[in-house]
């Protein structure tokens, strides 16, 4: 059925976007946890693609009934651990999947405040951004890409873009002044071993927006590397962290065709074309085996 | 170039989701203020549509700019002032444009704390719900509809539904512990006249949301009747509210099969299909114009 | 429960988006239906709002139950005549269930051709625009508004813009010659009475995509109208049309700093903000009843 | 500024999704090209990342203004060709500039038919799938990798899934009639070289669809492997094809509750969890260098 020259490379499979919500109800208080996990699983699977035998295929209904009761089984704490749970199951549990990459994001949800104080069991959407988690199992061994998405944010001025190369296409002006706002996705990889999860999330964002709010900027770029380097500087469990970061251009309006000035007062958010800053920040002469961590994830 | 018996019915035109982003910067603690902005002109208009004669169209492009130059002439305010002052710009400025529909959104920001301080002029986008107002002025009168969308609330407990008619299609079960969980749309009249808007705004946002979490629910209708009667009695600037509630279903995951129980702890969030429950809550005897207060905005 | 001067307005309540596919196979060569079908009824149904008595409140579960047996019960045939049975039976079988609205999209699919062959039972989404109606069954009538959505469309010529008012905002320069397009949203009311649903359909479109192909337009407005009057002047069944059509704007890329000259060749696409020209055409001196037909629609 | 044991990793930056539309009118008959444009370049960038020195930094404005000259200066042609063209200007005009990579897509229209004979200047969008581009220029050298997406294709029988491995959390039924339904998003990479990439990309997808079509699938994995294959068996210029296949899931509605039967006739289309199968079919002992070809591109 196959072709001499032609052959079967990487590939994976799972179940995508399972959403599943938890209520910790041990008490009058509820906890509430709302994840959407995406598993996929590696290993020997050429048989199915080749000839359609599934004998060595855990259905991907399988894999969401398998989040689910793993829901139910232990609690689901932190992502990473609910990721890593799930991925050394499948790979234990299968001899033929070697492989098991998780992904987890997190949906906040804060109490209500009822006269001033916190509501037991009732809840607003934080609608701010999204915390992530990629984890990869295989071979004994498990990675930990971690990171947040939607993270959007703004500074009105502090912010310049000059000295740039100009040539017969260029027609940017110089600014001193100008706001920089972006979108941060940031992924970071953990060392080996097990961290204190909620503990380092909280900490990166903080210095992620504090890096943003304090560090004058000439370029996004500078922005990008000053977030990454205070990170490391910071947190000794990250041993690498990427960001993209969009440029939402805000551009000045041109009020002069009806008299008036406009200093750095009024501006259009454009939606496209933006810029797109992309960057690695990470420990020079890091001996860790990096493995898969990074594999189908975007690189940045 | 007209047909005997064929017209002209209802019509309007103008500028949709306008990016305005301010910036208040007469001092180191820098205000943002950020909106989308649509205009939408009503008038003697017969000329452009029968024969392409535009002397009475005031170019969409006229429309951008006027609201930019606007948001320098004045400071902007409060969005229903904003509103106010375009739409009586454009009724009072073209005798043919008789009624302005001028609609606006609202999206938050909040200031990054660094090192627990807010900081001057370093904002976070608010993702939560977007505040909203639709403003209308015709014949030398306004009405104000202000709102909310995309608050999304979920209450753990505190929800029943059971006693519904069964007939042959029916097959759910009655419950008397369910997840609630919806998106707030709200829109509400403000009677005649200027108001606080901001305090109004925050005051309503708060009984909506306090009505949401202690109200026990018997079915999303008397949650949605709660909500809307509490604003009603709280405010009484407010003449009419209409509330688009979406029962963003919550399934009860089935884990016998794998021997576990599922005490409404593990369940999963369905995307589609989805409960709908829309309504008004009214002062009956209200002897207020609406006029065309929610003309072409939807019902709910 | 109720307070006085506060009453209960108009509602309706539903299930939305109920995705439904349905496969047409009495012999090799199967036929698919794609829908979305939304079902809202509306009658005496104040108990619920007030005091959470639920026994006039047919489940959604049910409304969509409903609409998966009747796909099995009578052939699905034209979205129109799916609906109204739906919107009939609801009405007559439930006394307190006065009125129905029945929203239904329909997904185009194609065959795969194979060898030039069509497939009998492979397709591939038709990615264009998507057939709507809306339904309302109330007090033993019925209106059918049925149209379409997303019919993208461009014209590289033929298109002016000039003589438009200006004012101090206007900085607009007038055009002989540019991009027209726009993203059709057409609602078509039919006169009262059963009508060649299929057909219609056909020739409303085809005439809607002709009339903006050959009219030289001087506005959008003037295009929007020769659409809806030349839907009227073919299509006797149709007694109204209302258009929606966003200008999506094509700017002409200034090259001069490049030392280039742009006779009309190179535009970008704008995203925001967008012309947005709505309007109605319909038949003078209609006398037919237009009850309940638009409401809770969009006006346009 | 930059601290001993941290360092930039790999970073890339551009401006993104330049939304380009060009038309070619030297004759009556108008050809429109809609385009989505994504450059980014890499090279020496240390130092604006570590001191906003931005002296080598070709700016993201510059980087659009080209995409816009460069419409003009050459007709566009095959996006291919487009790309190459616009890699090798950055990466020959500026030494600092080491590597580009254009993303560009592209957009359909189809002439409107008026009269049964195309029309020359207007055209309706075509809504199916979008074709791609990514090329990589470094070195002097260049790998093109092209592709479509939202190739949303569906059989209505002839697919089976059964055979797959039970466990504890297994409750799926295996099936020997089944919908199979995905979204196709394929990319291809080319042998170094030129090749026609129009004509290319019109065999491709037709084989893509054809081999859909005919395979009797046993899994979604065994489609992926076989439309790979049948690729490659017909297009020598193609090296390698990945392939990303959400299984689009469409469940049997239980109509047994309403005494009915359902004979692989009436189906819910879900929207989420779905499957993902992923993978990759390339010619075995490919001698060619991938370099960064597939570098921050989906990975499948």
């Amino acid at each position: 059925m196959s072709t001499p020259d032609i052959t079967l490379g990487a590939n994976q499979y799972g179940k995508a976007e399972v959403r599943l919500v938890t209520v910790g109800r041990d008490g009058p208080v509820h906890r509430v946890k709302d994840l959407t996990v995406s598993t996929a699983l590696r290993g020997e699977l050429t048989a199915t693609h080749l000839t359609g035998d599934n004998s060595a295929v855990v259905a991907t209904d399988t894999q969401k009934n398998t989040v689910f009761a793993f829901a139910k089984e232990h609690p689901v704490g932190e992502i990473e651990d609910f990721a890593l749970r799930l991925g050394r199951h499948f790979t234990s549990s299968f001899e033929q999947i070697t492989g098991a990459r998780i992904l987890v994001s997190e949906h906040g949800w804060n109490r209500i405040p009822v006269g001033g104080r916190p509501h037991d069991h009732a809840f607003s959407r934080d609608g701010g951004e999204t915390r992530t988690t990629a984890v990869t199992v295989q071979d004994g061994k498990a990675w930990v890409v971690s990171g947040l998405t939607d993270l959007v944010v703004l500074k009105s001025t502090g912010s310049e873009f000059h000295g740039f190369p100009r040539d017969r296409y260029t027609t940017l002006a110089e600014t001193d002044d100008r706001i920089l706002a972006t979108a941060v996705t940031a992924r970071w990889r953990y060392a080996a071993g097990d961290h204190d999860w909620a503990g380092g999330y909280a900490e990166i964002r903080r210095v992620l927006l504090e890096t943003f709010a304090t560090q004058h900027s000439l370029s996004l770029q500078q922005t990008l590397y000053a977030m990454g380097e205070a990170v490391l500087k910071e947190r000794p469990e990250v041993a690498e962290i990427r960001l993209s970061l969009p440029n939402k251009h805000h551009f000045l309006v041109d009020l002069s065709p009806f008299g008036l000035s406009n200093d750095n007062e009024v501006f259009y958010a454009a939606d496209r074309p933006y810029g797109l800053i992309e960057g690695t920040v990470l420990r020079s002469g890091d001996p860790e085996d990096v493995g898969p961590a990074w594999y189908s994830l975007p690189e940045f």
